[in-house]
């Protein structure tokens, strides 16, 4: 078994998308995480029901993570 | 006893439900899982009452779950 | 005095009524746990007001835990 | 100052009542208790508004637990 | 500086006012405290806007704490 | 870089004013910390809309605290 | 791969804008930070629909962290 951590390490550099707890959903290129689930994106955009939000590089803290896939 | 982190070994590579705190389920492949209950699913759905959305491969952070079956 | 970790064990393989975080209740046979409250349930239903629902063998994460009763 | 576990020691085995995050309130004879304030009462009792409600012996996670007073 | 839990060492055996994270206020003798800020106070009062209810010797949970102050 | 625990050492005996996760508003001057932000505060007060109200010393459990400035 | 903390140490000194749990946005200068995203920002103005509020130095418990963006 590959460990969870070592999924997102193949997702690195790629597109992936992001659910958080307040239910926003992140999109962009995952850069950079860390073992408590951190995570740096590139390029992100807020997604909203009708609309996109350019956010650009952001560092995310890990606790308000839900999930993340690839894109 | 064999403890529950082994029986969620016995579950990898075999169709799993997930319930999350949000109250989405989740259907998919159980790929990885951690001592923390980080989880890897492939072929994912979320399930809601009326549908099913196809969400790929989904990594998800260990405290956003509630319980785990096989399908 | 017994710690409350060895009267669960006394609780294996013997019938239980488990309440959650979410206010759900679910009944089923003690097939093992941990210190952190993983817990793991067979033959598992999900007693609704009017209702039962069958889920079979369920992993609990511990933190969802409020309290087991023997049944 | 003899520490707050220590209080809880001179309860073995008399009679508590619980007051729990969910706002239920639990009466019953403190069995055992670990540092985490996981707790089992027997002869529980769960009192309502108008009613009480026997549950037996009654396993509790500590971090559900708001006070403990001896009754 | 004097830490914080040295603080409340010198309200050991005093009268203190609880404020919980239900909001709840509790008034009482410091009977005890340790480093997650589980508390005992004796001769405890639950107040309400209108009322006081006894509450005699009560456990609380450091988790739960929101603020102490002396009375 | 200060580390931010080094921040607050620089506020010591000065006026600060704390948010916490309640939204209550507390003002009064910084006593003590330590590494998990539980702080004491003396001559505090708690701002309302159209009040103050005074509170004297006041122990506050770090994980109430969202954030301190200086006033 | 840049470790999280490491992307963070390349905004110090810069204008950044911080998303808070309890939905406030706080834009300021990056002057600290540690391993739990506790962090110091200075000239810090929260952001609300209609105005900018002045809040000068700010210490920030890592907890309460969602999102940081360079600005």
């Amino acid at each position: 078994m590959v460990v969870p951590m070592a999924v997102m390490q193949n997702m690195l550099q790629k597109s992936v998308s992001l659910l958080l707890k307040d239910n926003s959903v992140l999109e962009g290129t995952l850069e950079s995480y860390d073992d408590y689930m951190n995570i740096v994106l590139s390029n992100t955009e807020e997604m909203t029901e009708n609309n996109k939000r350019k956010l650009g590089t952001v560092i995310l803290r890990g606790n308000n993570v839900v999930r993340i896939s690839p894109k």
